[in-house]
């Protein structure tokens, strides 16, 4: 049975996206309106600002700020790992509602030139963050190196012994792979123990090499790899019983640094007001191409990929409210405006699901 | 001895693009102008017109439409493979002076829609081109295809084979591999014997994935691959005896269909003026990169490589005029404008060699 049928009309908890970047400013103010036509009610908020939220402090006024925009949101903190963050200052981090913090390598995508170099200088904060519970979210790629022939394709599959090291060294430590892009990180994720998982975006179910090479809103950071490696994540994503779960990594750009002037184009996906809708999507076309089944995407999945398997990482309750998934003829709206703002969503003008908030 | 010592001042007879797109119209009056400025008196030119040029005379009307541009150039004229081009045809066009076909694997690139599935029908046509003295120029790539894991990163390894097998069936046929990216074509090249050789660009010389990966104007197809292949080509290019010599594949795009509206990307690194300076520009950072040193480039190489081996493959006489190169404080210019176009150079704005002709 297609899933346009089986989960037409399916009712669902309100999903849960573990990574998104709500920017700052009349960017933000352009995107978290957007967070609930995705379904979502809860987001777990990259602190990649310029400059980058280092502290507590720059965490919660950021907090406030967004609650400005929709405080209907579960704003999930996250700090910059920067050499200014001590291991005296994670206890009080903790207990201002900090979860997390993000670990950007120097260099290797937007915001990230205050990122890390080393990760040695850090293991006492990650043994902190391991006694306070802090969950350390990883963006997993190395610096490119041509003397070791690392690029933007093999940058995942060689920070994969970093993970593997980290998570030998500190074992209770609870660790994110963000955004997979690989059958290689698949594997790794699989191969630690329960306190590492994995997110993986909507967009890397759907792309490889080929659709960023020639189209900017495509192009992000980590690229999508090859079919191989997509559909390795497909196969993760449905036979997740938690390792791995949503994390849109939704990175709004105006459309100027996409295609405008003649400058490089800023790496981002940007998928916010359609989160939920694209993994049905994305499933869908996964069925079309033969790599997996429509019965082996159940409303269970469903329930775990897009929110249930992230709350309960992060020990977070479940949602109160509800979405209804249907599909109907509703495409993806023309390239987004507002503030002067114009960000091009993925899949502009293709089908997808709708999203509608129970009552 | 850096290169800029060791060869400024060197006279060198003109050079040979054998691989360029001159297009049609107002974008050919653009570009023919800047083909003596890159130190080139001949050029092999590519018939992926729109229509293609699958005639000989619409090869030879193409050409008078060439020189009216510019006369003093010798433009060597290929047609576009293809099934109106039958065996009966071939000993005809090689009167009238066509010089090869250039084959397009359906749908790789730029203008290849009307290009080939597969290369069994045309075995009677490479028959007679093998009889005649047509060369053969491939375009060397796979179309993508999920199912056997083929993107654009390995299109080209993956149609070895079939350049491994032409060769097989058709001994005597000269054959081109056009736009070589990596270790394994080089490879396949020297495999092959004596009727088969490669061309290289100058933008293969400076990239990789990386440098395209958020750089429109350093996209093409073939795309760069790893800083391994570009390295392969650097040193198949130092290293040719005549195996390997310059195809720019020079590819000019106004600016909107690079960046402009939110449509993708069009395919092709524009060189053309710059031909000859960016060989050296690319040895020179090649020292740079440790890859090779000074004593490795000599003039009899770049004599061979930017002109002397392509023209023995092709059988044609040395050119009577020369230039001269220098290395002073020149950089590459702006973006090229004329007839309301605009084609941004590769490399612009960077330093760059000058050649002056020889009066």
């Amino acid at each position: 049975m297609p899933l346009s049928e089986k989960f037409n009309g399916l009712e669902l908890p309100a999903s849960a996206d573990f990574h998104v970047h709500l920017r700052d400013g009349a960017m933000m103010e352009a995107v978290v309106p957007t967070i609930r036509a995705g379904g979502v009610d809860t987001v777990y908020v990259m602190p990649n600002l310029v400059p980058p939220i280092t502290s507590s402090a720059a965490a919660l006024a950021y907090k406030q700020r967004l609650q400005a925009q929709d405080k209907s949101i579960n704003y999930l903190m996250t700090l910059y790992l920067h050499d200014s963050i001590i291991p005296a200052a994670i206890r009080g981090a903790k207990a201002q509602g900090i979860v997390g913090i993000k670990s950007y390598p120097a260099g290797v995508t937007t915001n990230s030139a205050s990122g890390v170099y080393s990760y040695e200088p850090f293991y006492p904060v990650f043994k902190k963050m391991e006694e306070e519970g802090l969950v350390l979210n990883l963006h997993g790629e190395c610096p490119s190196d041509c003397s070791k022939d690392i690029t933007v394709l093999n940058a995942e599959s060689s920070f994969l012994p970093t993970l593997k090291d980290l998570h030998a060294k500190f074992p209770k430590l609870k660790i994110v792979l963000e955004h997979c892009t690989t059958a290689a990180a698949v594997a790794a994720v699989n191969e630690c123990g329960p306190n590492v998982v994995g997110t993986i975006t909507a967009h890397h179910l759907f792309l490889t090499i080929d659709d960023w090479a020639d189209d900017p809103f495509s192009y992000c950071k980590p690229v999508a790899k090859l079919p191989s490696d997509r559909e390795a994540l497909i196969k993760a994503a449905i036979t997740s019983t938690g390792k791995f779960f949503l994390g849109t990594d939704s990175a709004p750009h105006d459309i100027s640094a996409k295609k405008g002037g003649k400058g490089k184009t800023a790496a981002g996906v940007f998928t916010q007001p359609y989160a939920t809708q694209l993994v049905l999507s994305a499933f869908e076309l996964a069925i079309t191409r033969g790599v997996i089944t429509s019965s082996q995407v159940s409303a269970d999945l469903l329930r775990g990929f897009l929110g249930g398997f992230g709350r309960k990482f992060y020990g977070i309750a479940e949602s109160m409210e509800k979405i209804v998934l249907t599909k109907g003829t509703e495409t993806v709206g023309e390239a987004f405006m507002g503030n002067g703002i114009e960000v091009v969503p993925f899949r502009k003008g293709l089908a997808t699901w709708s999203v509608s908030w129970k009552k």
